[in-house]
């Protein structure tokens, strides 16, 4: 980690920046896909699958029966604590349903909204050696939430053409139906067109390397809606004298260990926890499995010491990072000017790691200053919400000459004259004629 | 207008089809402009202004002089219904607001969320012969209720390098000061990166012509967010036997004005409806000033007998217009019913033209189909959700076992030991050491 103690203001800037991402361009490949996928369907899905995972597929929909194996191989502690997971993260979803609340903004005029489900979701979980069966639970659980009726979780599958167990067995739990043995880009593609054996998205959700990545970002070009840009994980840490260094260096390493293009940077008011937090970084790392993984990300990460908690938290929104720990004392005195933030973890026992599976917040979050200008996935990344008015005779007559007005000074002479006929209506004799609309 | 009389259900997938747009690829004028714009700042923004929209500026700022030399221009009869119509976009606006919901998953482990403003705004008005002032308002307060800090308005100049006072008087009246002479990519250009004059935006709104649409699109790639992808206005109708002929066709006709590209769709259960609404659309158009633009627009449109309600509202489910017009009987027994819709009019008297000026609901809306996965603009536009969670002592205690058992299954062994480390703690002897956090 770089250290940089009382950095002057003019330096921030600099101190803000992400490391730079080496952006390949992979529209061709991506649109080469797109365009086999969208003519020959499950038929080069399954070459796609032959070709960059190595597993030979006859049939790419996981079967009832694989999901009854799978679920014999999670042990009853793994299950006990998904299932404990899950229900935090439903109850938090839940708690973000909105009521129907209808304003009568003049007299006769009543407008108000109504949330319905986005109708096909894609879901995409990556493969790889870790399987990230956590995130299943943090999409998945708000898509049923919010009444999506097709739900379609692509995931790659291992050479011998498996899914890993407990992604099946998570799945299974929240009444995820369709899975199939799909990653890459020839997935997202998928999910983007349909074939005959997967239905397409209105939306697709999910992390993935760079070609997923890319692929989601393409699929905007066809109508499909994503959940976010994508960028690689960062956590920044703001940390008292009453923060515990071991604590904190965990904090930083569980952020570390993600990629090597990871970012952490520690902000503190006190030199001592900086070098103490240090050393403690370096005795933890060298237990980690994913040692080398964490020490490149280190290499671009930063250490700062500033003079106050505001300081720091000034620090903190000008780099808007994806999660943000607050170890510091009164915690509560300073939530109110956090600006930009993913996903906010306040006092010394919330770790990172509680939000990533269980406190029930959810862990799809903006990265790469993306906190400045969209929000984490929650329910409403699920739903829509459809404006509704009503507008009676007596409300047409309240606002109608109003319209007129706009309408006229904006040269939409149709406009006017859909209000004209129905004021001409209530002025005319037929007035009685016409049916009246109570609200 | 094509007309079909009760189509078999195989037909509908045609019949819900947009007309094709000719999809120019302007992405090598964008970035070039946007690179001048990214190097140049002001001196490009003048220089282009002066070749796209040949006003000669010397000042890209709006003065204050000119503001209120604007207001003097606007007629008492206006400025009323402008108010008439910020008052009730704000009430309904206001509305949105979320209160804070503190929800308590397990013992001791605490989560909410938090609505901050997104900081920076930028609006773009298009200019042209039609000032477009309604749609200040309509970005514009929601901006201002959202608390966004930096608001920033461009509008390109006519010729003399005026704006027109319509303008300029509502975004004065919203409490918008930061407006600019500047119009098509060089304006979004400007926003994207700011210059000596604009402030930098993160999420850019507002309607525009081909240049702009492709300008906001492109503009992602650099970090900012934008609305919604944009297309062609359109309007659905579904009209039973009480509705009246005469408001249908002048609903339809108000959105045929739009563009010749915009696409009007009349569904009705009674063939005498749909031949009278054909009749009084003819009538109607002969005495419209944009008559031409019209008659285009309904060139690709379509009246549609289907058998009954419910099927109208399955066929405009499929279509997912940008607005709903139900000119219906008992419009209560039917809402619960849409599925997808950008905003729905409900009975005779609920033009779309009260929707598009001063109902108070907002009138920038999915098209195209995108009402199946966005929503239209409303206060969730300007601002993002932060979820924060304190994890108490008791809380890590209650969920930490759980995750352990997950970050291992993920193999993340990093994410386990930042639980660890704190569980530890809280079973050694220095327990009694760490201060109590109490939520």
């Amino acid at each position: 980690m770089q250290t940089y103690i009382n950095p002057p203001l003019s330096e921030w800037k600099n101190l803000i920046q992400r490391p730079v991402q080496k952006a390949e361009d992979l529209q061709n490949i991506v649109l080469t896909v797109f365009e086999d996928i969208k003519n020959e369907k499950d038929k080069a899905l399954i070459n796609y699958t032959k070709k960059f995972d190595k597993a030979y597929l006859t049939d790419i929909r996981v079967s009832s029966d694989e999901i009854t194996a799978a679920i014999a191989l999670v042990s009853d502690e793994l299950i006990q604590a998904i299932q404990m997971a899950a229900s935090n993260i439903e109850k938090f979803h839940a708690s973000q349903k909105e009521n129907k609340n209808i304003i009568e903004t003049t007299e006769g005029v009543n407008c108000w909204r109504e949330a319905r489900p986005i109708e096909n979701i894609g879901i995409y979980i990556p493969g790889g050696s870790a399987p990230l069966f956590s995130t299943v639970l943090m999409l998945g659980i708000p898509a049923q939430l919010a009444g999506c009726k097709n739900i379609t979780l692509c995931t790659p599958p291992d050479e011998s053409g498996n899914i890993n167990p407990a992604i099946l067995y998570t799945a299974n739990l929240i009444g995820i139906k369709n899975i199939y043995k799909a990653g890459g880009i020839q997935a997202i593609g998928a999910m983007t067109f349909g074939t005959e054996t997967i239905e397409k998205a209105d939306k697709i959700f999910g992390p993935g390397n760079q070609y997923v990545t890319a692929a989601k970002q393409i699929a905007q070009n066809f109508g499909v809606a994503i959940d976010m840009p994508a960028g690689p994980s960062e956590v920044l840490v703001i940390a008292d004298t009453t923060a515990n260094p071991e604590f904190v260096a965990a904090d930083l390493l569980s952020q570390a260990e993600h990629g090597a293009d990871s970012q952490v940077i520690l902000l503190t008011t006190d030199e001592n926890i900086l070098q103490q937090t240090l050393m403690q970084v370096e005795n933890q790392l060298t237990q980690l499995p994913r040692k080398s993984i964490a020490s490149q990300a280190l290499l671009q990460s930063r250490g700062i010491v500033l003079d106050s908690i505001e300081k720091c938290i000034a620090f903190s929104n000008l780099y808007a990072p994806e999660h943000l720990i607050l170890a510091i004392e009164n915690t509560e005195n300073y939530t109110d000017k956090i600006t930009s933030a993913g996903s906010v973890f306040l006092g010394n026992f919330s770790c990172e790691s509680a939000g990533d599976y269980a406190s029930g917040t959810n862990h799809t979050l903006p990265t790469n200053g993306y906190a400045r200008n969209y929000s984490g996935v929650s329910l409403d990344s699920f739903i829509k919400k459809i404006t509704f008015q009503k507008v009676t005779k007596k409300g047409i007559q309240n606002i109608g000459p109003g319209i007129e007005k706009m309408a006229e000074a904006e040269e939409l002479f149709a406009h006017k004259h859909a209000v004209s006929v129905r004021l001409k209506s209530l002025n005319s004799q037929n007035n009685t004629l016409i049916k009246d609309e109570k609200f």
